[in-house]
């Protein structure tokens, strides 16, 4: 949020907002060493290796988010390996490494990490739709936020694909060049709606929802079981 | 230096200056990171453990020392409590790993500890007197950071001791109130010239340096012992 500049999360005001963001970052760098601290008192070498993978992905993949911002030149396999880096492999790991924990074999660790994967990618291409929501109120962070930033994202890539020229220049001028003025937010909204550039990335968000759920069949059927099914369907169906 | 604002650091711009804060942060979070896997790779509990331990230590100072900006009314014990835990552990920590990875004695891994950690202050004791040295040429980081944010270092407390009314209220204002005019620099330095508290200040990292130095006597007389006696030297009689 610091990096984001966001004010909002989950409908609450964020900690940078509260307190500052040199508050913020401190306590962060604590909160990091500390889970660092108690991944190392469990010792086991293999759940270390992942989650220190995973922490390294995690930091490429925004940096590597950073470098494609004010850029329309990406195409849709670059934007997937950005939210793949940043995003997914956060929750692939979170599956593995109960996997991990409990000696499972190489092919369901297979299937926990695609699991984790598929909803991250459903969770991230929603979380990138939600900033594009034509009312404030609805959701827990405030829209237009990747907008201001000139953020590519799945949106942008399918309107730009339709775009006619006026709205190609349109594209350059508040994602490239960030010179943004009144309404052009709002402008962006109706571009998007009109080339149906956000059901389309819900779709596409559902398909992945859908993948892992599937993944989940093979796995014994019991109360986890169904839980883990509600959150294949609640990450891209959430509404903030 | 994004957490500071520091826009020099060694004579060198920052990466903040440079790059904007978004990149350095995130950059920094991507080392971090990578630094953790190679660590973990190494599958050396101990060193983990102390390594992790001491990233906390470091983290949980700065937010300390936060906690302590713009308040006078903390002792020297607070402030040598802070600058052990965000500067002195990880001098201390960088010794005692070499010590691990040597399978050295507990006796001498506690001589190890106390050599970084007397270095490792008395290199913060002189970076706070550095902060208010009178020309800002002379050394590679910009003069007044601390000042301008209010921060609480020995220099302030050891001239505060000494103040008189008229100069206690303007340490409330300047540091506590933050209430800063032209020239409250230059005033500030004087104050702390007339009762001696920069001196006095390196004449304490000396007495520490002095310490570290008599602690490496009980290590057999080698290169490295030589070059670490040049580096307790040096830290208390760097100039920037």
């Amino acid at each position: 949020d610091v990096v984001d500049g966001s004010a909002l999360r989950r409908g609450k005001k964020t900690a940078n907002r509260i307190w500052g963001n040199k508050a913020s970052v401190l306590v962060g760098d604590y909160l990091f060493s500390k889970a660092f601290q108690i991944m190392v008192a469990d010792r086991d070498y293999k759940v270390l290796e992942n989650l220190s993978a995973t922490s390294k992905s995690l930091a490429q993949g925004e940096v590597m988010q950073l470098s494609l911002t004010n850029n329309l030149d990406i195409n849709e396999k670059k934007y997937f390996k950005v939210i793949e880096d940043k995003t997914a492999k956060l929750f692939a790991s979170s599956a593995v490494v109960a996997g991990i924990i409990n000696k499972t074999t190489k092919n369901n660790l297979k299937k926990l990490h695609d699991f984790g994967n598929y909803i991250g990618i459903a969770f991230q291409l929603l979380d990138d739709a939600l900033d594009y929501e034509l009312s404030d109120k609805k959701i827990g962070k405030k829209t237009g936020d990747d907008f201001k930033e000139g953020k590519v994202t799945l949106p942008i890539l399918l309107a730009l694909k339709e775009s006619n020229p006026k709205e190609k220049l349109f594209w350059i001028r508040v994602i490239e060049k960030l010179d943004q003025r009144k309404n052009d937010f709002k402008k962006a909204q109706q571009i998007l709606l009109k080339y149906n550039a956000l059901n389309n990335t819900k779709k596409i968000a559902e398909e992945y929802s859908k993948k892992a759920e599937i993944l989940l069949k093979s796995f014994p059927k019991n109360i986890y079981n169904e839980a883990l099914v509600e959150l294949t369907k609640f990450v891209s169906a959430r509404d903030n």
